[in-house]
């Protein structure tokens, strides 16, 4: 998700460095002291603007969030969000790619993972680009323990269908599958604004949960 | 797929035993012989009334089909299709249970199966029923060579979400998904009449392609 340029972003950025973490590659295996806490530490790559990371925060208070997100002018809108809401501290927001998630992250030391919404990419050539191939797969298990689960939910039937195909080539175990997330939705499921909107044209939302082949 | 009492319809399978099987066990290792050339078979499992397995037969000539229905009055209405088409001499129908497929089937004599829009059996004590089980899985694999293609499609949600979990579980590799078929149908796609209906009122139609994991 891009948008256009928001004004004064950075510095909107820069004033909220106890939110925006400024030094992303300093906290490597040091997060929990940075929540001042020991409680689990949930990711979720390209938050956008940031509903279901604060959603989930509000949620689970007895969970710490970290959201990426390498675009400025989303993830200003992400901090935004967050601002309104005054009690929440188990929310960070990083401006980083997803590439190279192993230079923030020690192993294991976060807990679980949420692909929402993820760009599809629809080349074929970009097909590694794609949050849930088998090269993503390969970086995010350099983070997750061994019993970790990837939570991924998308609108976009293409990527779905290829993400079962590579998450499955992987050998990740299916641990749950839904076709129709909002006619079997589960409680606590947090709505993106994006997946309101699909929804609320009829197309149904899809979702997955899998572990790594133990 | 079970239908009211089809008067006389004993009589009419007995009148047929080129085309309907009497003594399939006879039959294990035999089929080449049955079909009079070495093309290959591929099985229809719960074939319903027949529109999948007579469409394919028309269409693939090359190719020898069997399909097996356990319910008579169903079976009879198979038969009542395939006796208008007076050309067609790659089918056979066998009215028995998948159960015991291997009893039929010499190991590796069947080269392909089919399943279509399979009874969903809903409730949990039932799911070793469902033809997607791993416990069927188990049984397929004694009569199909190592690279066979299991192709399964339906309209029921509950059912192909169970089966992707199921046939994960089993270690199958995913070879193509399809989440809406009748948007992305392929050629050679043979519609049964139920597929047409559901798919006329708007409901996806499942599909997927496996084998065994190698």
């Amino acid at each position: 998700m891009r948008l256009r340029n928001v004004p004064h972003a950075q510095k909107t950025l820069d004033a909220h460095e106890h939110i925006v973490v400024k030094d992303p590659k300093g906290q490597k295996g040091n997060w929990a002291s940075l929540f001042d806490n020991d409680n689990p530490i949930h990711l979720e790559i390209g938050m956008g603007k940031g509903q279901f990371v604060v959603g989930m925060a509000k949620l689970h208070p007895e969970i710490n969030f970290v959201g990426i997100e390498r675009y400025e002018s989303v993830l200003v809108r992400a901090l935004e969000r967050l601002l309104e809401e005054e009690e929440l501290t188990n929310v960070r927001l990083l401006k980083v790619d997803a590439t190279h998630l192993e230079e923030y992250f020690a192993p294991g030391e976060i807990s679980q993972l949420y692909l929402n919404f993820s760009d599809p990419w629809p080349k074929a050539r970009h097909a590694k680009r794609r949050l849930t191939s088998q090269q993503f797969l390969d970086r995010y298990k350099k983070i997750l323990p061994v019993d970790a689960e990837i939570w991924f939910k998308s609108d976009n039937r293409h990527l779905f269908e290829w993400s079962l195909l590579e998450m499955n080539a992987y050998g990740m175990e299916f641990q749950e599958v839904c076709l129709n997330l909002h006619q079997d939705e589960f409680e606590g499921n947090v709505r993106t604004e994006y997946e309101e909107n699909w929804s609320a044209k009829g197309y149904p939302i899809f979702r997955i949960v899998v572990t790594y082949p133990q």
